[in-house]
């Protein structure tokens, strides 16, 4: 039998986690002048036999320092590991004279920050890719007190990208069959709508009408970098609460279904923060889903708007000026908690947010001219139309919340996805249907004189 | 079962066959103008939704280019694909002024080649790493006659680094278990000691005596990276051939190797020249040897010399200055064909040439210092030890020819290694056993009026 | 990669968990009379192309049948489908004549009831083993009403013998990364100490400081068979409570402990009750924990003794006859509540249960002349010896209710095995330890007049 | 990662191959009396914890005896591990009383020969299966001399029916990513057009235009039980040596072919003689090219017909009375060794030849009203049509020698199959092609006065 094979693929992996475990505590206590002592040892060493070691000793240090320790080692990255100004102004002088590629690329290695040689030796522990993400979860988090440290950031970013090429990332769908190891990170990440516990999990993960998919790299093992989590149904979904319902199924048999949709996508690694995978799971985990199951017509999403109340409130219950007084008096029922429960409130709120929220994701941009809303903007970037507004789409206290129980679906039809994406790109045009867009011109009509963007 | 779960973690590996096959041969004449076309197009694209597409397509222009427009490809990224040299001037400009991170990091991108982006985004595609290899192996065998070619092959040296970090390495044990289609490779890429059909890897893989490890890469899938051959053997191996011959066994049983005898170590890709791994692979298997096999005592090599002959004739018989006449005349009867049949005049010649062989080895430097033979380099800076020169280790005409049939045993003493390195490191100190100290001092002698250096 | 023929492999399980999802529920109201004609076409199909098909069906049928009906079937499978009885008249006349082989071999195919080829008929569909395990499930439990079915039970047994036989079973670790499928079984099938949730299992199989192994069948796919859980500790447990406890620790480093502690085993499938598993189970268990982990020196069960407070009060209470009187008082004193929290009560009982406890184990027997207590007959038939009776060893409310606390450690002592083994079956004779030896001695004298049997 | 569970899964397989190592060569001579010795302590013991020791020393003694030894067991278990008389005599007296189940299970029991609870014991260890297959191809070979044999080959049929139920066997795909070790077997059984190297082997393997399948058994690992070679061509082929050729590709891409040709089944392990697997084989791999290749339109063979020449000389030239006198001159023909090249004579042989053939197919019986050709009786049996008889469809000296180089396309019509199945089981109607149909009444006419069958 030809396990061997592939339990040597893994057997290094096993032995990171042991290695990690044996790691933490044997008991001295470090501080940030012992990293950053054995950082510089890592550095001089010639950088092949001895670095692993160094490597490893580094790593083990870090793991055991508080954040105050780790704040006073960025810093002093920032600052002691940078680039060589004599280096940099002598290869600058050279490259002056001739302007040829040989003087440019010592210009260019005589400007790269130190640090960056340094993660790169840090990277060649057994485990070192992960650990580095995670000192970038640190970095991050303290990055908010120290803006500084954004040039450290920098060279994170631009060594994450090289490591977690997408040409490096392997998508698997989790189901039921999947480890347990695995299983509870998918529980701990999920970020959209909450996996309760285990009897929630395998409800998302029932073959007959659910479908999740990772991304995954190899040097970091069972850490899902994103997953998606897909509903197959019948027709297009306009309600999350059915589909996170554990005990209804609206089909028993996945060939029936002629709809994916795409109802939670979570990040997972805070670490990897601005290296964007979401994007091309959502274009493989389609290729995927296509081929297991050709009778899928609809590839759509049902997502949430999260903003888009806090929105609402700031910009037309306090500004009172633009909306019209009668739409005005209609959202302020918004307070009333059982608006909900009274269908002919209920009503009257639908026609006034439903064509607010229309203006909302069209017209509402961010400084970059992309619309203000963060999943508009990811799904119209990758290529997605803006086809259908849901009112009480999500009745759960965060849906009220968050986007008034709004839930939208973007449309990725698969001829027009490229096209969209560059007319996207081109000038931020956003492809929606008549709809919305008729929605949308409702919307106009409620504010006062107004007469149309 | 939980399948799907491996399944999938490969299931890329073969879309990527799939892909590669289908790409060739449609048909259209390209040439290099088509491929620049597409580069540009892909560095024009914004990066992520649509690079997969424009990237797979460039490098299918490129599969199906001939050496010239391959070459004159190279000409125009290497002149048409570098930096902006007024953003250079700006950015070096401003961190003049300051001296700072945010500058600094800005004339670090200013200076990257423009290539390193076109590289990362080619790099984007399912078994884009595997062909961005081969192309540099392209690149390697024109720059012979382009030296210009050289700032290029900087960029891909910068990446590959990245790419292929120790950390991202997977150690592999090759047996008669591994799928055929690895075996093959294996078969194909063996340097040292040519395998001669199926038969002879089948012997070389037998668990009774044989050892195989590999290092693979997870985005370029069963091509193997680099991979060693290991007898275990009871005592320290000084033939080759015992260790060939398909027929015999030393041992029967694993357990009752007191020694692991590395005879052959292939690097596999020529596109990843300069990138070295042989240093962490034979750290590894030792662990795994170790491990599997604790009775294990001796870690060594059973090595070829190559060019000891060339030298030993260019230095001795041409110049003929040096050498005692009588070493000389004795050195002469290389020329005899049947001297490895005359017992006599081999074991002159034996008491000649080991004696040279070991001031080759321990004096003979290359210009940073270091041992002239490449495979002393390697293992001395690995923190291995000259143990013992072997008079008829090779007999094959190969053997003869490159080494006089010389094999050298270096040993890797495992207490050591991290000091032999270090001391290798810091001043090129060659740790050897008195044996072999003792074969330089006679060698010492063989010269007219050698007072010793 | 060579993933195709793990893949492969598995595939026929997952085809089948399809196929069983198919086929129930098609609508139509069957009853026993269809599905004795199923097995009737399939006994009559000749044998090979068209049986798949109609096992198929006949399982199918089966599988929607109420109580009612799968009694009425048994009945007449019972009935109708034994031997032919002229077929054994006119085998058993020839026999008679020549008492030779060929005679024989017809004589023996004239009495196997026509069953067991419908059994070997039902089990070539693919699933078709496990759907037959199940269908044990259901005689077994309608048995008990219908002594008659013993018959077909004896078919079932025969072949299931075969099948189930231990070459062809296949041992697993079941850890966190077993599919989370698998560990649900896990949880499911406890039965000695209750798996309360998926964190208590979490804990359960902690590599630090538990193991968890299970027999598998190929033909049944993920269905355990039995499983056996295991603490490594220092030193002999005595408690079990400490060892189900989720949150502490007795060793943090699995090569620390000297002891490995089998504290629970589980049947999971009731349609294989009679088909024994278990003896094999712990012997490779053994040898896979002493591979892994050398510093293991004793392996050990710490087991319950269920039946023992029944047996307890049933002969000694109800009797009052041949217990010493004030032994007798203190052992009432069980009713009082709250002995467990009083000190010296409980010593008081402990110096007259744990006495008992001893004779219980060693001299009440079965009819077989067998231990009475079904653990002590396992573990003493495998081989182990009975080392000690822990008071307090499970304080749960089950364990005192089923054992007054009382835990007892079987010892299995590697070099003794085989010998103890031997001997139990050869006279049940039971290895016991001097300390337990001391007990009986004095429980003997708790008796009246005993003057020791 | 969850490889634990795989690796396992494997282990003892593993174990397995190192225990037979391990066993073989102790030293001491053994003879039949070892071994008998060594079955009945294994027959006393109480059949579950000795008993897998008491097996494996059987096991091992058997595979060092000689064949004279063999032969002499082999007598010994035919008399002394028969059934015992009186148990009979005794259990039937009871049966005859009542005729009940339970009586007819004591008989059952009573007739069973003991030497089917050896093999079952035998069968206990690990690898054991596989001995067991290995003795009985001893078996069938020394029972050419031993026709009592029959007798302990009637258990072994028994037995093995059971263990290799269909049910347990795993269809796998074998192809370029197979492990070497199972590749090898493929070689050494393919048993039809002989593999001559490993370079023929990966060119039947090669995924564009080949397929091939094994099924296996979990308790025997890598030893396949048969497997099937597919060609995927355009068109149904007439001819084997284009197909066998290395170096021509009729297809690029398995989409593109509408036909699966199966080349050549051949049966593994002759100690599974008569346990029949090859139809239920056929059956899975038409299902998984279905489902990978919905593109095909045609499965069919194209298969030797050996015998055939034997039967053309023996029936009419040898006896020279029944067939026309020009057609018997220009059989003569075939003498000629040139025949091949000359077009002529080609055409003329053809034109009696064919439709003899057709006439040798559908009406030349053996005893049971079968074809006399097996191959034929195998493919009808299962369900094909006898579709076409292609000339010059194999002109190697094996393919003119054994059938004057004709060959056979049965096609497996998958809406027939069953109903052609269930009229060949009925009566042994053959279903052909009318073109199949034609010759043979052609070929009536070869005969002087044939009036018809």
């Amino acid at each position: 039998m030809n396990m061997s094979f592939l339990q040597e693929l893994f057997s290094n992996i096993t032995q990171r986690e042991a290695l990690l475990r044996r790691r933490t505590g044997n008991g001295l206590t470090v501080d940030h002048s012992h990293l950053l002592e054995a950082c510089r040892a890592l550095l001089e060493s010639d950088g092949e036999a001895s670095s692993i070691t160094h490597a490893s000793h580094a790593l083990e240090i870090y793991s055991r320092l508080d954040d105050n320790s780790k704040t006073r080692f960025f810093e002093r990255l920032g600052k002691d590991f940078s680039a060589d100004p004599r280096e940099i102004d002598l290869a600058y002088a050279a490259y002056r004279k001739d302007r040829e590629n040989t003087a440019l690329q010592r210009l260019f290695d005589a400007c790269e920050p130190r640090r960056q040689e340094l993660l790169r030796r840090l990277n060649l522990t057994a485990g070192g890719t992960y650990e580095l993400v995670r000192m970038r979860e640190d970095l991050l988090r303290l990055m908010r007190d120290h803006k500084d440290f954004a040039a450290i950031n920098a060279d994170f970013t631009h060594l994450f990208a090289s490591w977690f090429n997408r040409g490096f990332l392997v998508v698997k769908r989790i189901d039921w069959n999947t480890p347990a190891a695995i299983l509870e990170r998918i529980i701990r990440y999920e970020a959209v709508h909450k996996i309760r516990d285990w009897g929630d999990l395998r409800r998302r993960l029932d073959n007959r009408d659910r479908r999740c998919y990772a991304f995954f790299h190899p040097a970091i093992g069972d850490e899902p970098l994103i997953f998606v989590e897909v509903a197959l149904t019948r027709g297009l979904p306009d309600q999350i609460q059915p589909i996170l319902d554990t005990e209804s199924y609206d089909i028993e048999d996945p060939e029936a279904a002629d709809t994916a949709a795409f109802f939670g996508i979570s990040n997972c690694q805070v670490g990897l923060r601005g290296i964007s995978f979401g994007n091309f799971l959502i274009k493989q985990v389609v290729q995927e889903l296509k081929q297991e199951l050709p009778n899928l017509k609809n590839f759509v999403t049902l997502s949430p708007m999260p903003g888009f109340r806090k929105w609402l409130e700031s910009t037309y219950l306090d500004e009172q000026v633009a909306l019209d007084p009668e739409a005005l008096a209609t959202l302020k029922q918004l307070e009333n908690p059982d608006w909900l429960q009274d269908p002919e409130l209920s009503e009257r709120l639908n026609a006034v947010i439903r064509p607010l929220a229309a203006r909302y994701l069209l017209k509402e941009k961010n400084r970059d001219g992309q619309p203000l809303n963060p999943v508009a903007r990811f799904h119209l970037g990758n290529g997605a139309e803006l086809h259908r507004i849901n009112w009480q789409g999500d009745i759960s206290a965060q849906g009220l919340q968050q986007s008034t129980g709004l839930m939208i679906n973007y449309l990725y039809v698969l001829d027009n996805i490229e096209r969209n994406h560059e007319q996207y790109i081109t000038d931020h045009t956003i492809v929606c249907s008549s709809s919305v867009r008729d929605l949308s011109r409702r919307g106009r009509k409620l504010f006062k004189g107004e007469t149309g963007k």
